[in-house]
């Protein structure tokens, strides 16, 4: 197999150091270098490690940070912002080998995994306890916990049961040099020192590699209810949506569909649902209450939806939500796609919702909005053309503005990465910014870590 | 009013800056100078500033910074680690009448506070539009947010709804050079940049001082069921904590009580408690499945309690819960407490309790235990013995060594401070202690904020 061959003397000591650790046969380092953000760093990295266990990881940084070489963390590669991308030069560092459940226990409902499980396996086997892992992002088939730790994954749970961060107890991390740290708390409450943990979730890869993680599990709850809603107008959608909040109702699920996103899961399903409505809303209650919850929800939606059913059967609910659930793999059928994640104050839902379409209308680029309605979370998901590139990355910049215009964030869930390193440092601004890069310097002095993402 | 008199030309320099921002009169700084451990640094403290708004926060740090004077920040002076007890030579500042609810959101579930609101003001503003504050620490009605954001603190309810840090989106702080700085986001989900927020929560006044806070709300629960049982040993009531979790069950609170706890209930109230039981469990279940959850919690007490009672009825759950709402006021009864709250993995609280009527028994103090058993939190709390302080001292050593031979932590949710800084630093290890001291140097460099605490 070719080789990709150091391009510095130190490339070439490191490589010799890592020796049977390391492969630089390019066609395995090509197949790792990239995530699925759509961002290519160009050129080809050093040597691809894929790490067995926690020796393995050590030992990387440690060449690595003598030798001053970059490192790019890596589980699955499913990352939308570029985090995991890695340019030439760089050790892509693979730990979705590392995918031991080292213990799930029922009664402390804690669960010991190493970063390159899978976030649906853990929930797997969570469920055979009686548990279930609540974060749940959209790529939970194919992404891993260490990836969710590094990006501070949400998905449609989060509403009522918060973000990855919110679920991990305690971390075993890798520092810069090869230093292992033991971070958190093996108890559910713990207030002793800085909130370490709460610093590496979330900080992609550019802090320390977590290698392992003490995770919280939930009982999984009783039953779900479902309801599922259409209103004429994606305006009266998301007003139906802060209207559930308004009565105090906490469903686990809220999610809006908007007209676009319906077009295409008929074209994608062959259904009519565009007919029935411009905008689909699917609401799910879960545990003890749900049906009691469900009841109350239907008639906040019956005021203004065109339609709604609502549901205790599971399989009747799998046919209700199609229109959320088919929603991504219909909007990719039409072309690549950038998924972005701005989030809005929920009372905002609505303004953003046309605002994204009005980005739409002013660069001529194709747009579908679904969003985590309950926690004012929008996934705008642009279909680029190939045509016209330059229109996407307009309608971007126009999304994370209006993002910002209307007083949110322009990454709810899916992180900074490579793509959003500048909208980044505008909505932080220089004096968090400054803090942010002195703690960077403080855990990897010389900068080895993701270099070049997030800050 | 006499005065404290500045030690030293840095000190009256300060002073001189300060002007009429400062007060030395010896009787009103020698009235903050305390918090409620009951530790005592000796000596009175330069000078009492009393924040009316940021500006003042802004001026005095700027002041201590530009002349290295320590800061002690303070809310309502309830805290019980000695993080709010300034020594001699420092400025102490009271942010207590900072204490302005700025606004309650009913639509985002969002409430926007300065730092001296007493946490049980904002918990009733939130009710006027339907939504609660969930962190109910036992100082709810005499603590404040500032010093409820500084400890992390917890309460009854967190097994269920979390601590402090879960309901902070964003803060507005103050550093130590008297840069003013926001931080977070003021959307549910937000993961732009290193989670600052969460370093600042359980920070105990070492990394900035917070002057303002943007918080979630939850909608009030439409109802909450009582179950109230008795057990013949603190053991059997701790495993019954236990098999609540192993059902699958979630309340919002699990309290359990030993029997010298009830004792001095029986004696502080004229009860007889302790006749009914060698330990007592209180269990609340809250919203729209309540009712249903209750019959099932009913159901598992009853295997081995002596007696269960449960209820819908708020007044009868009033009386049920008097044997732990009155707890802490009738061990109070009894002389000087130390209040310690350490935590175990929520399989171990037997062991835990166990332990802790060892070290007793080993050492003479009187201690009573009481527990947020669904987190593993317990609350063991020593009477001192005027005659022997040693003995508490040494009990108290003794609750921290179990806790951590356990798994535990020394701290659940009051903080570490000064009087449990040692153990802090065993628990967390000197390479842990080596970054966080690495941040606290970062953004504090001077060292001015709350020397000698925590870390």
């Amino acid at each position: 197999m070719a080789s990709v061959g150091p391009s510095s003397p130190a490339a070439a000591a490191g490589l010799a150091e890592l020796g049977a650790l390391a492969t630089d046969a390019r066609a395995l380092v090509a197949a790792a270098r990239l995530d699925r953000s759509g961002w290519d760093p160009a050129g080809t990295p050093l040597a691809l490690v894929r790490a067995r266990g926690v020796d393995d990881v050590v030992r990387t940084l440690e060449v690595a940070h003598r030798h001053r070489l970059p490192v790019v963390t890596r589980g699955a590669g499913s990352g939308l912002a570029g985090a995991a991308a890695a340019g030439p030069g760089s050790i892509v560092l693979d730990l979705s080998g590392m995918d031991r459940i080292l213990s799930v226990d029922p009664v402390d409902q804690v669960a010991r995994v190493e970063p390159g499980v899978i976030t649906a396996d853990l929930d797997r086997a969570a469920a055979a306890h009686g548990l279930f892992y609540p974060p749940d992002p959209g790529s939970v088939a194919i992404s891993t916990i260490g990836g969710n730790i590094a990006t501070n994954a949400g998905g449609l749970r989060g509403a009522r049961y918060g973000v990855t961060r919110d679920y991990v107890l305690a971390l075993d991390v890798v520092l810069a040099d090869g230093t292992g740290l033991h971070l958190g708390h093996d108890t559910v409450k713990g207030v002793v020192g800085l909130d370490l943990v709460g610093l590496v979730v979330g900080s992609e890869g550019t802090l320390a590699v977590v290698v392992g993680a003490t995770l919280r599990l939930l009982p999984r709850p009783v039953r779900v209810a479902t309801a599922a809603a259409f209103f004429a107008s994606v305006a009266e959608g998301a007003a139906a949506a802060v209207e559930l909040a308004r009565a105090g109702l906490r469903p686990a699920v809220v999610e809006l569909v908007d007209r676009p996103t319906l077009e295409a899961v008929d074209e994608f399903r062959g259904t009519r649902l565009a007919a029935r409505g411009g905008a689909f809303l699917l609401v799910q209650c879960d545990g003890f209450g749900a049906e009691e919850e469900i009841t109350l929800v239907e008639k906040v939606l019956a005021r203004s939806a065109t339609s709604v059913r609502t549901t205790l059967d599971p399989d009747e609910a799998q046919e209700l939500s199609a229109a959320r659930r088919d929603a991504l793999p219909a909007i990719e059928a039409r072309g690549r796609v950038l998924i972005e994640d701005i989030a809005v104050p929920r009372s905002r839902l609505g303004e953003a919702v046309v605002a994204v379409h009005a980005v739409a209308a002013r660069t001529g680029a194709q747009i579908y909005v679904f969003a985590h309605a309950g926690d004012g979370n929008l996934h705008p998901i642009i279909v680029v053309d190939p045509a016209r590139p330059a229109a996407a990355e307009e309608a971007a910049d126009g999304i994370f503005a209006a993002a910002l215009a209307l007083g949110g964030t322009i990454s709810a869930e899916h992180g900074v990465g490579r793509l959003k390193r500048d909208w980044a440092a505008q909505e932080l601004g220089p004096a968090s910014l400054a803090v942010q890069r002195g703690i960077k310097d403080l855990l990897d002095p010389l900068g080895i870590l993701n270099p070049g993402k997030v800050l």
